[in-house]
C-alpha cells in the first residue's frame, strides 16, 4: 500500500545474524533474511592461521558485522520490493558481553595492521572464557561471585595480558554500540547492554571511578563508559556514508542495540509486569518485569528501561534446557529407540516426546535436577552438577526424558516464586514462550503449564528477537514518521500470539506440587552437599 | 586310577539343573552337564493352559526337579566314565525358599489329580511375590520388615487362599528337604533353609508354637517343622528306588541341602572367617563367617553350620550388580557405542569397559546410588532406588557406567564395614569373587580391590555351586568311603582360585575414600528424603 512505512530488525547471534523487513502498521513480515559471519567464532587460532589462542578463548573478527549487515540489509530491500524511502528505522540485537577496542575513529584495532595478530585486538564474544581468574579476582574484591561473562573481567583480561592493545584502545565497547555509532556517527551506550553487562543503573549510572581502581589502577573509565540511550530510543538517523551503502535513506532512525535474548518481549508480545518472558532455547531465558527493582540469587533487575520502557527486566534462566535433552538423546537414548522412531517415520525426539507424553507422572518415580550446566538461581553456581534419582531396573528412557523436561520446568518455577517473593512484587497471571523448542514441542509447553500453573501462549513469530527489534525501530523512527511512540500500541500492533494457549491442567496438579517440593529438597541438599568439603564427587 | 573316589554335586537354579563328576582326591571336574526344567517358571498359567495365575506369581512343577536330576546323573556318569561304585556321594544345592507341598508318602499335591488345577498345590518359587500382602501383615504383628520371599509368608498365602490346599498337605517343605527326603527315604530339614528361611537356630531350633499362633491360630508346626541336618552331613543313603533308577550304587551319601549361592563358599575355596565371599552375578550375594552370631541391617547372621560347619554365616548382598549394568546397556548406551564396538570386533560391555577403564575416578564427577532393585543393607528396602549424581553436559556414558560399578563396590565396602563393626566380630583379610561378572571382567575386579582395600581373588571353577555341593557330597561320604571328614580339609583339596590376585591399589585409595563418603551420605539423605512424606517423587 502506499502510505505503508516499514522497518529493518536485525539479529546477531553467535554465528550468524538474521533479519526481517516488517510493516509498521500490523507486523507483516514481508522478507527474511540470514548471513553467517566469515570468520565464525575463532576459538584455536586467529585468522592469519598462525597465533594460537589459549583455552576458553572465543573470539570474532568485528569486520563480519557490517559485512553481514550490509548483506542483509540488500536482500530484504530487494525480497520485499519495499521502496527505500518507506523504510523509516533500523534496529539490532546483539549478543552480550561482545566486546571489542576501537581507537579514537571507532575502527577496531584488530583491523589495524599492527594489531593484526593480537588476540586481544579482536571482538571477545559473549561466551569467551578466558577471563574466569580476572572474574574470580573481582569476586574476591566484591565479595561476591561473578560471571566471567560480563565486561570487567574481560577488559581486566586485556589490560593484563596484552597492556599495549589495552592503552592503545580509545573505546572497548559492545559490538552492538560500536554498530550503531558506525552507523549514524553518534556514539552512545544502549542502556540494555551498560545495564545488563556494566552494571548501569537508572539511579547510579555507571560505576564509579573508585570501582575501577579497586580492580586495577591502570583501569580508564573513560575507555569503557559513555552517554546511555535507552532501547527504544533512536541513537541517531544513519549517516551519509552507511545510508548510500546499504541503499537506504539518511532519513532512517537507528534505534539503540538491545540484548539479542531481550529483544524476543516485544517479538513475543510481551507488555508488561503480568507477563513472564520464556524463551526455550538450547539453555533458557526467564524475564519478567516490574516497577521496582531486584538484584539476588542469580536474578538480575537493576535495570530500568533496557527491555520495556518504564520497566525493570529482572532476568535468570535455566543453564541448560534443550542442551540437557540433546546430552540425554546424544548420550543415553539405546539404538533400538532409534530403529522404532525410524520405523514410525519419526525423528528421535518426535518418538521420545510421543513416549514422553504416555508417561503417567503420577507413576514415574524419576526426579532429575537439571543442573547439567550448573545453576543460576537460586544457587548461582555453574559448578552444581545434573542428577537423576528414582531409578529403578524397570525405569524407561521416556521417563527420563519427561523427568528432564520437568526438571527444567521446577527450575523455572522456582525462579517465578523468587521473583514473585522479592521486593520487585512481580505478579506473574501468563507465561509467553518462544525459542526453538517452544514451536515445536507442545508437550514441553504443556509440561510448563501444568508445572508452573499458568496458561503459556507460544509466540507467532519464529524470529522473536528480529521483530522484536524491527518494534524498537519503529519506536526509534517515532509515531510522526509512521512508527511508534507507545511500547504498548507498538508490540499491540506488531506482535501476536499462536491461538493455541495451553492451559494448566488439574489432573497433575498435586503431583507436580509433590514432586516440585522435591525437586527444592533434593536441590537445597545437592548445594549443601556440594559446598562441603570433601564433596568433590559431585 | 583304580582307588579314585568321585562326588556329584548338582546345582538346582531357577530355569535348569547343572551339575559336575569331581573326584575327591583334587577336585578334578570329569564331567559337568546342564537340562532345563520341562515347566520353566509358571507366571501366567498352569500347565493346563487355563488357570489363570496372579500377579507376582513364580510357581515350578516339582516332577521336574527328580526329571532332570535323573537326567543329569545319567549324563555325568556316561560322560565322565567313572564307575558307579566309585561314586560315593551326592548333594544337591537349591534356589530357597522354594517350598511346596506333600502328602503323607511324600507326593507333591500338585501331581495329585484333585489338586492339579489348584495353584497353591505347586512349588512357590524363591521369588514367587504373591505374599507381599502376607509379609506385610507378618511383618506388622513382628514390628520388622520381612521378605516375602521367606518361608511364612508363602504358607499363609496357601492357608488364607486355598486352605483346603494347607490342610490336606502333610508337609510344607523345602524342595531341596523334598528331594533329599525322595532319594533316601529320610525325612530331614536341612539346617540351610530352616536356618536363613524359616529362623531355625543352633540355640533356639524352631520359632515356637505360639509364634505360628500369632501369624494364624490354624498354622501347625508339624507341617512345616522337623529334624534338622547341618550341612556336609549325610540325610541317608540313597534308598533302592532311586539307587536303581540313577544307576549309582545303594552305599552313596546323600548330603543335606544347601542353599544355592551359599554353596559357593566351599567351591570358591572360602575356609573361614577371614574371607569375604562375593558372589557377583545379577546381583550380588555377599557372605562372611563368623564364630558370634549377629541379625540387623539386612544382615542375616544366627546360623550355624549353615554354610562352613562350627561357623555362624552372616549374609547380605548389593541387589543389583549385572542388572544394574545390564540396565544401563539396554536402557542408556547410544546406538554409536554399539556401532563403534562392533568396528572393534568387542561385544558392548567389553566396550564399555575398555572405554570405562581408561575413565579417570579422580576427574570424572559421576557419583551413583546402586539402588535399582532396592537396598539390602544398611537401609533394608526394596522400594528404594537407583541415582546418578554429578552429570554435566560433558559426562560420557563410560563415566557412567564406571560410576554404576564403583557404587555396588561402596556397596559392598558398606556391607563389609557393617560386619567387622558388629558384634559378630568379623574380620576380612581377602575377598574371593566368583559368580557369573567375576569370571569375565578384570575391571570390575580391580575396582573392587581398590574399593574394597582387600586382595580380590577369583574362584577358579565357574561352576562354583555345584562345585560345592560335590564338596559338601565327600564330606557327607566321610573319609572312611574316600571322602572327607573335616571341611577345610575338603575344601583345601578339591576347590581353587585363579593365579592373578587383584591387588588394592594405592593410586586411587584417597579418591575412591572420599567417593564412599559421598556415597554413604548420597545415601543416607536419600534414605531420609524417601521416608519422610510427601517423599515420593522418588
Amino acid at each position: 500500500m502506499e502510505n505503508d512505512k516499514y522497518v529493518i530488525g536485525m539479529d546477531f547471534g553467535t554465528l550468524s545474524g538474521r533479519a526481517v523487513l516488517a510493516r509498521c502498521a500490523d507486523g507483516k513480515i514481508l522478507a527474511s533474511a540470514e548471513r553467517k559471519y566469515r570468520h565464525g567464532v575463532m576459538e584455536a587460532f586467529l585468522p592469519d592461521g598462525i597465533t594460537r589462542l589459549k583455552e576458553g578463548t572465543a573470539l570474532q573478527d568485528p569486520e563480519d558485522y557490517p559485512e553481514v549487515l550490509e548483506a542483509l540489509v540488500g536482500e530484504l530491500v530487494r525480497e520485499s520490493g519495499a521502496d527505500p524511502a518507506d523504510i523509516i528505522g533500523l534496529a539490532i540485537d546483539f549478543t552480550s558481553c561482545t566486546v571489542l577496542p576501537v581507537d579514537a575513529e571507532g575502527r577496531p584495532l584488530c583491523s589495524l595492521p599492527a594489531y593484526r595478530n593480537r588476540p586481544h585486538a579482536y571482538v571477545k564474544l559473549w561466551k569467551h572464557h578466558g577471563a574466569q581468574k580476572e572474574a574470580e579476582e573481582i569476586g574476591g574484591k566484591l565479595g561476591e561471585e561473578i560471571s566471567s561473562e560480563i565486561l570487567y573481567p574481560k577488559v581486566l583480561e586485556m589490560l593484563r595480558e596484552d597492556p599495549e592493545v589495552y592503552q592503545a584502545s580509545h573505546r572497548i565497547l559492545e559490538a552492538a554500540d560500536w554498530l550503531t555509532w558506525l552507523l549514524t556517527g553518534s556514539e552512545k551506550r544502549s542502556v540494555s547492554m551498560a545495564g545488563y553487562k556494566a552494571w548501569w543503573s537508572a539511579e547510579n549510572g555507571f560505576p564509579q571511578e573508585g570501582f575501577l581502581a579497586k580492580l586495577d589502577e591502570r583501569l580508564d573509565g573513560s575507555k569503557l563508559f559513555g552517554k546511555v540511550c535507552p532501547v527504544g530510543k533512536s541513537i541517531g538517523l544513519l549517516n551519509e556514508v552507511w545510508a548510500r551503502k546499504l541503499g537506504l535513506s539518511p532519513r532512517t532512525a537507528v534505534a539503540a542495540g538491545v540484548i539479542d535474548s531481550h529483544a524476543g518481549a516485544p517479538g513475543s508480545h510481551i507488555l508488561g509486569k503480568d507477563q513472564l518472558m520464556l524463551v526455550l532455547g538450547t539453555s533458557s531465558v526467564i524475564m519478567a518485569f516490574s516497577e521496582k527493582p531486584f538484584r539476588g540469587m542469580g536474578i538480575y533487575g537493576t535495570v530500568k528501561d533496557g527491555v520495556i520502557p518504564g520497566y525493570y527486566g529482572l532476568e535468570s534462566g535455566v543453564a541448560a534446557v534443550g542442551d540437557a535433552l540433546e546430552w540425554f538423546v546424544k548420550s543415553c537414548v539405546p539404538a533400538s529407540y532409534y530403529e522404532q522412531a525410524k520405523e514410525k517415520g519419526l525423528d528421535i525426539y518426535q518418538y521420545l516426546t510421543e513416549l514422553a507424553g504416555k508417561v503417567d507422572p503420577g507413576k514415574s518415580r524419576v526426579l532429575a535436577l537439571d543442573w547439567f550446566n550448573g545453576n543460576k538461581t537460586p544457587y548461582v553456581n555453574t559448578d552444581l552438577t545434573g542428577s537423576l534419582a528414582g531409578l529403578t531396573l524397570q525405569t524407561k528412557p521416556e521417563e527420563i526424558f519427561r523427568a528432564l523436561i520437568e526438571a527444567t520446568a521446577f527450575d523455572a518455577r522456582q525462579i517465578l516464586e523468587i521473583m514473585e517473593r522479592s521486593e520487585a512484587e512481580v505478579r506473574i497471571r501468563e507465561v509467553t514462550a518462544s525459542g526453538g523448542i517452544a514451536g515445536k514441542n507442545p508437550l514441553i509447553l504443556q509440561i510448563y503449564a501444568d508445572i508452573l500453573q499458568r496458561p503459556v501462549k507460544v509466540a507467532a513469530e519464529p524470529q522473536t528477537a528480529a521483530l522484536g527489534s524491527a518494534i524498537y525501530a519503529a519506536l526509534a523512527a517515532g509515531k510522526a514518521a509512521g512508527g511508534y511512540d507507545s511500547y504498548r500500541e507498538a508490540v499491540n500492533a506488531m506482535s501476536r500470539v499462536r491461538d493455541t494457549v495451553y492451559m494448566p491442567g488439574e489432573e497433575y496438579r498435586e503431583i507436580y506440587n509433590n514432586k516440585y517440593g522435591n525437586y527444592q529438597r533434593y536441590g537445597a541438599w545437592m548445594d549443601t552437599f556440594h559446598r562441603r568439603e570433601g564433596g568433590d564427587g559431585l
